[in-house]
């Protein structure tokens, strides 16, 4: 006979760790998740929302969601109200800390599954940043080829995880390398580099990472003034404005908006994917009515046809279900509005990798053609 | 005034997540944890020893160890009698769950200290075995220069984690890149690849990892067959077998053990660390007097010449504090009275990284030459 946890149907969660047969995800999208934890007085998941657990008589905690988004959602495992990773899951630096997560295969969407096409590397470079005084790290996806191209140079793409993430974000949750893989496969991105930076910089004392005007600005001096010297330095990639993009989510949107738009110069491409900086959560003190563009890049409502000019790409895109979405979306009417060029993508999803997968599979394609 | 936090000496450990205070090792060695879980019961740390926390009236308790012995310690938070990884903490691949960890510098020894020369990369690729019928991943390390050097040809060092960890082991918990960059920078050992594959290799069906003859003889083919043609095809490796040494620690030593010396043509050049195989811990069944390296490796004994001829280099490893130690010296011993030519290091430490980091640090040295 079989027991009710033989019975449980569905899949093991790809999240999980080699082998693991909980999380699972069920026919219906929901999760059940399983603990041992005979001691523990209560047990419970949170996904956003918080689910209890059952335990049963062995002292095993079983628990069900509701029907979850496709995607990738962070979630911790509460034990006696304590917030920890969930030792069954894979971790990914997310929420400040190492985080449990659960990814939900969307049906019908490959894009970001491994094919079987050439495939670039991930590297992973240690450097020293004269702002911080520190070494840090940066991941720089290769395209399939890179090796064996001879003097062939390339464009960049610089691309900036959210708040309370660091450059794994991209490299990992991401899956920048597959998604460029297929779509490089496909002809329909052209090859390029992408490098990954960590968006939290401080200068010694500063608060690393946020929204406010110093650490925009201190993330601009790396980005301009160490991480891009030492990328040209080491790698074979086109000099110019047309051949360098920046992009971005949430924390490293705002970043990609400030930092791209004040330096078109140096980036004729500029992505900037659910950021907080246009309003909803996720920027302390400013709501949408509070954010004026003009006062942070000046002339972008009032001479948009030298940013016209200047730029090549300039994108925004955000999750259909995000506190945001209004607020970006009056913003890109504000810019048409004004004559500025915009092109602008919503995907289903909230405040989610999901949506960022989406948004990068999106501007990839749009990009140094 | 200071509250008894505030008065807490030390550094914050290095492998805590960034900006984290705690846990933080002090002056004599002592390690500090630091866990806000008021509705917790009981609250420990295990670091193979397990150390009960002491829980002040908001709510927040505090756990200090004995004095840590130098180098990288696994150790669970346990809640109410659960083990997860502590929120603190990054995680590493380890236990066969992302664990945390606390790397307790040693004086005086900074061989894997990051240094301001010149750097090679770590990259991060995907290639699918045959054997398992799955994609995997591989990391490789290449060394400084290596994109410049045009045609040039590198030896490769394939090198294994140990039972219940996976080829992040070697790439972030073994700092392979650090400690290669500074021995190239002094001059100390050839710029060479080192290839970290994933150990736990296993048919459909059956149970990946361990140290049964089924589970060597896969991981050699998965090595021989899959991943050493990958390597030659895409990276510029020199062939031949003075040009290749595989090695590994614990569950891989056994690995390197069995599948080196049973493929000299293939490898001449074997690195045994802290193998199992030898006797005490970890090989199920299998203690020191049970070990009869002839059954596996024929002719090892009774035909040492053969092997001296084959072989540049053999090299075993073991801690000194390493419940091993005695079974291992004792081989080494054997090997010697039959006339093996085998090259015996140990460090102090038990059955841990520092004593792996070491090992990688002599027997880097010593091939290629």
């Amino acid at each position: 006979m079989l027991s009710a946890q033989d019975a449980i149907e569905g899949i093991p969660a790809p999240t999980n760790i080699a082998g693991g047969s909980y999380p699972r995800i069920l026919p219906d999208g929901k999760a059940v998740f399983r603990v041992n934890a005979p001691q523990a007085d209560k047990i419970q998941i949170d996904l956003g929302k918080l689910y209890d657990g059952q335990k049963d008589d062995k002292g095993i905690w079983m628990v069900t969601t509701d029907p979850l988004e496709p995607g990738f959602h962070y979630y911790s495992l509460v034990i006696d109200g304590v917030r920890v990773s969930d030792p069954a899951s894979e971790t990914f630096y997310g929420t400040g800390r190492m985080s449990s997560a659960i990814d939900v295969p969307e049906p019908g969407v490959d894009f970001y599954t491994i094919k079987d096409v050439p495939h670039g590397d991930i590297r992973h470079k240690n450097y020293f940043s004269k702002i911080t005084g520190t070494w840090r790290s940066v991941y720089i996806y290769t395209p399939p080829g890179y090796d064996n191209s001879g003097s062939e140079q390339y464009p960049v793409l610089y691309i900036q995880h959210g708040g309370g993430e660091d450059e794994r974000g991209w490299a990992i949750q991401g899956k920048t390398d597959i998604i460029l893989d297929n779509l490089i496969a496909e002809g329909k991105a052209v090859p390029m580099l992408v490098v990954i930076p960590n968006g939290n910089v401080s200068r010694p004392g500063m608060t690393a990472g946020g929204y406010n005007d110093e650490a925009m600005a201190v993330f601009g001096e790396e980005l301009i003034g160490n991480i891009i010297p030492f990328i040209e330095k080491n790698y074979r990639v086109k000099p110019g404005s047309e051949n360098r993009a920046v992009s971005g989510l949430s924390m490293g949107g705002g970043q990609a908006f400030y930092t791209g738009l004040r330096n078109t110069d140096v980036f004729a491409n500029v992505g900037v994917f659910s950021t907080g900086l246009f309003g909803g959560i996720g920027r302390p003190g400013a709501g949408d009515s509070a954010f004026d563009p003009e006062s942070v890049i000046p002339g972008i409502l009032t001479n948009s046809e030298s940013f016209n000019k200047k730029l090549d790409v300039f994108y925004i895109s955000v999750g259909e279900q995000d506190p945001r979405i209004e607020a970006t979306k009056k913003l890109v009417a504000t810019f048409r509005d004004k004559g500025l060029e915009v092109g602008f993508s919503s995907f289903p999803g909230g405040h989610e990798w999901q949506v960022w997968r989406k948004s990068l599979h999106d501007f990839a394609q749009r990009i140094f053609k």
